[in-house]
Order: structure tokens, then C-alpha cells, then sequence
């Protein structure tokens, strides 16, 4: 499971004035503490920039690409700041993402054509909710596919995001099983080694306490280790919960077993 | 995933001479304490009792249910304490196991038929040796079945045990992936919905930091959980442990999901 970092939020951690301001130096220092913490990707959470948002999003991927080689991906519904943020690339970026909402599959979908990169597919409906059966979130894992293919994606390019649930809500624990079976089955339901990727702070968001939510994120990353979940969102700056990833790779994708690299 | 402590191992835990002389209290002491860690259901390993084995494992059966009436798994290699184990019992007990070896099949199996008790199958060749690959352990499930239902056991009455290996050993790592997998493919393989036990504690045995090694089982037991684990064995006096267990047991058997029920 690789770890993208899900902390770099412009709007809601108040970068916007540096970003405004064309300060490169706050959003850095962040880029750097979360590669010290083990990120492995980055993600770009630009939020509501407004009417400079093609401009502030290039703005942002200049800043983080000269301080990290790490995958970017560029999370933004604007498709002219996808657009901006694809242009100012100069190492990887990833367009996060696309959904069967009819304005994304027009504006969103052609740009991973043309600038030929990974795209984070989320199993929502046309109206950007998750639906409620497995068998439905199935269903539009297929048609995102094929919409891709006959766009001219290569299956390698795809990055499936079946949506974590929060456990407060009334169904939380009933779809977060059923995705984990939508991990396990994706490969052999678009027989393709499909890739994954889930959002983890999902799980415990909203009200509650933090001691609990640790707990459950951790016991819910083996499951999604065991599941064969690709890519791990979280907020990187949670030891414990990295620490797990790790040790969950170590134990089902690495060659070599020693004491010494264990994470602690 | 049912957790059953692996805590009361008789000559080990310097209970032998309790046992010899008749006073059950410190053996029911060490249960008292399991039952309030959490334990569900409990092992008995007499280890090598000597030449009284069957009585005193009588007397080890009915000092353990005059204090529990939790599932007790008579561990016990030997054919004449396991038939004195099943004699003595007046509430529910196992039979702690069975493999191809020929004496076993001989001597075992039929107590499990005669008393008609759930049986612990070792996915263990006839040297009682793990199999290297994958498919030899498949195999060896599919010949223990069927070994069981030649004898006239139904298929409920079987819990799988594909033995967790050290990661320690050369081969580690990938024996317990093919452990994952085998516990995942059972129930298909086996066209019924196969019942797997493992063992925690062999995971991480042989000399190394306890930190490391409390952080590898917590990784795993998401990972076993996830792959549809029935019964876990462990040490139930290691409390981090215990609480991954019991979380995943919330995240994927629960009906109702509140933070007052996640383990802490």
C-alpha cells in the first residue's frame, strides 16, 4: 500500500493568502513534514480558490514539485484548474478525479487523455452519491470503465475509489464491508489487475473520540492491506496509523523479514 | 472472529504439580483471569503429563468448567488423555487436532466422531510438516475433509488450521500470504462454509523485541479478520492485541456502531 498524504488542504489550512500571495514557503514546509512523516504521494486539495483558481492551482504545483519528486495528485473538481495544474506539471501528477457525473466525463475525462495520466475513478452515481448496494457500486466500477477504455485509457492508468463510508452513518459498517469486497472483486470483475485507492479519514469523520478513532483506523488498514487495496489516503500525520500501513506492507509485499524493519 | 486464549498450558505455566496433587485452584485462578481479559473460549495444552495423562487431563477438564463455561479445546496429542478430556467434559469442548499423520487419523478421529465434538484440523503433511507451497496445503484441507466425511463428521463440526508460520523462517512472509489465501479459498474449495483457526503467537516466536513483535500481530490480525478468520488463538494477557481483535470484530460482525463499543 503506498501513502498518499491527505493533509495538504489549501483553503482549509489556511494557505490561501500565501497562495494569494504567490508565497511558495508555507505550503513547502508542509510538503516536507509529510515526507518526513512517510508520505509517498501527495495530495492536492486546492478547495474553493475562486476565480484565480487556474492560476493558484499552477502556483501550487510549481511550489510542491520544487521542493518533491513525490506523485501529485491534483484534487479539484474546476476543470480549468485540472487543466492548469496538468500544464505546470513537471514530474508526476494524477487527476483526482472522476466520477459518472455527466459534467466530469466531459471536462475531466478528456484531459486525462490528453495529458496521458493516472485518474482516481470514484464509485459514485451521476449525482456524486454512493450508492447503497454492492451490487450498484459494482455496476459503475464497469461503466467508469468502460468509459475510460473508449476514451482511450490504458487500464493501467485507472485508480478505483470505492468511497469509505463514515461508521456514523446508519449503513456505515454494512458499506464499509461491502468495500472491501468491491477491492477483492474489482480485479476479476474488469479482469484487470485494477488498481485501488481509499480515503481513510473518512471512516471516523465527524464527532467522537480520537482515541477510538485511532483504534479503528488502524484495525480497518489490515483489512485493507488484506484486501489488496493499492493506495492508502490518510492524514500522514498520524504515527499510529502509519505504523500499521507499514507493518501491513512489510508483511504481504516485501521480500525480507528482519526485526530492524519493523515500524515502531 | 472468536478469541481463544492459549494461556493455560499446564507444564509450562508450572501448573504441573497442582495437577498431580489435585487442587485445581490455580488452574482456575489462570481461567478467571482469561475470562476477564476477554478470552471466549480457552485451550487446554497439558503438554507432556506422563503416565497419569488421562486422569489428570480429567481432572484439568473439570477444574477449567467448574469455573467457565466457555468452549474448552482439548490440546493434546495423546489418544487415551483426549478420550478422558472428552469423558470428563459436562459442557462443551474440542478435540485439538488432527492431521494426515496415520495415528492421529487412527486413534483421533474417531473421538471426534464418537463424542461428536467440533475437530481442529492441521494442514500438516503425514511428518506433521507444513507444506511449503500453497497448493500442497490446499490439497491436504481438501484430504483431511474428506478423511472426516469417510468418518461420518459433518462438515460444521471442522475448524481448518493452516498453521502460522515464524516470520523468522526463510520463508516466512510467503507462508503466511499462502496462509491468507487459504483461509480466503477454504470455504469455495471445500463447497461448504469452512470454519479457520490460527495460531497468533507462532508469528512472531522465536527471539525479538516485544515491541515489534506487539505491533506485527496487531498489523496481522486485521489482515486474518479480513480474510474471513473464524476462531483466533493468542495470548490473551496482551491487551493491544486483544483490542485489534475486537475492533475488527466491530468493523466487520457488528450490527450497530456506536464509540461507546469500539475497544480502547
Amino acid at each position: 500500500m503506498l501513502l498518499v498524504a491527505d493533509n495538504l488542504q489549501i483553503t482549509r489550512s489556511g494557505l490561501t493568502e500565501a497562495v494569494l500571495q504567490r508565497r511558495p514557503e508555507p505550503i513547502q514546509l508542509m510538503v516536507q513534514a509529510m515526507q518526513a512523516a512517510g508520505a509517498q504521494a501527495i495530495d492536492l486539495n486546492t478547495g474553493p480558490l475562486g476565480r484565480s483558481a487556474a492560476a493558484d492551482t499552477a502556483f501550487c504545483v510549481a511550489a510542491v514539485q520544487a521542493v518533491s519528486d513525490l506523485p501529485l495528485l491534483i484534487d479539484t473538481a474546476d476543470p480549468a484548474a485540472m487543466r492548469a495544474g496538468l500544464e505546470a506539471n513537471r514530474k508526476t501528477v494524477l487527476i483526482n478525479g472522476l466520477s459518472l457525473e455527466p459534467r466530469k466525463l466531459q471536462a475531466i475525462l478528456p484531459l486525462a487523455v490528453e495529458f496521458d495520466v493516472d485518474v482516481v475513478l470514484y464509485l459514485l452515481d451521476e449525482h456524486s452519491r454512493v450508492p447503497r448496494l454492492l451490487d450498484e457500486r459494482l455496476a459503475i466500477a464497469l461503466e467508469l470503465y468502460q468509459h475510460c477504455r473508449s476514451a482511450g485509457l490504458a487500464p493501467r492508468r485507472l485508480l478505483f475509489d470505492p468511497v469509505v463510508a463514515p461508521l456514523i452513518w446508519e449503513d456505515g459498517l454494512q458499506r464499509n464491508r461491502d468495500l472491501l469486497e468491491i477491492i477483492r472483486r474489482l480485479p476479476d470483475l474488469l479482469d484487470t489487475p485494477a488498481r485501488t485507492i481509499a480515503g481513510l479519514s473518512n471512516l471516523t469523520s465527524g464527532r467522537g473520540p480520537s482515541a477510538a478513532k485511532r483504534q479503528l483506523e488502524q484495525a480497518f488498514v489490515g483489512m485493507l492491506a488484506a484486501c489488496g487495496l493499492s493506495w492508502l489516503l490518510l492524514d500522514i500525520h498520524r504515527p499510529e496509523t502509519v505504523r500499521s500501513a507499514r507493518n501491513c506492507h512489510l508483511l504481504l509485499k516485501e521480500h525480507l523479514f528482519t526485526w530492524e524493519n519493523v515500524a515502531l
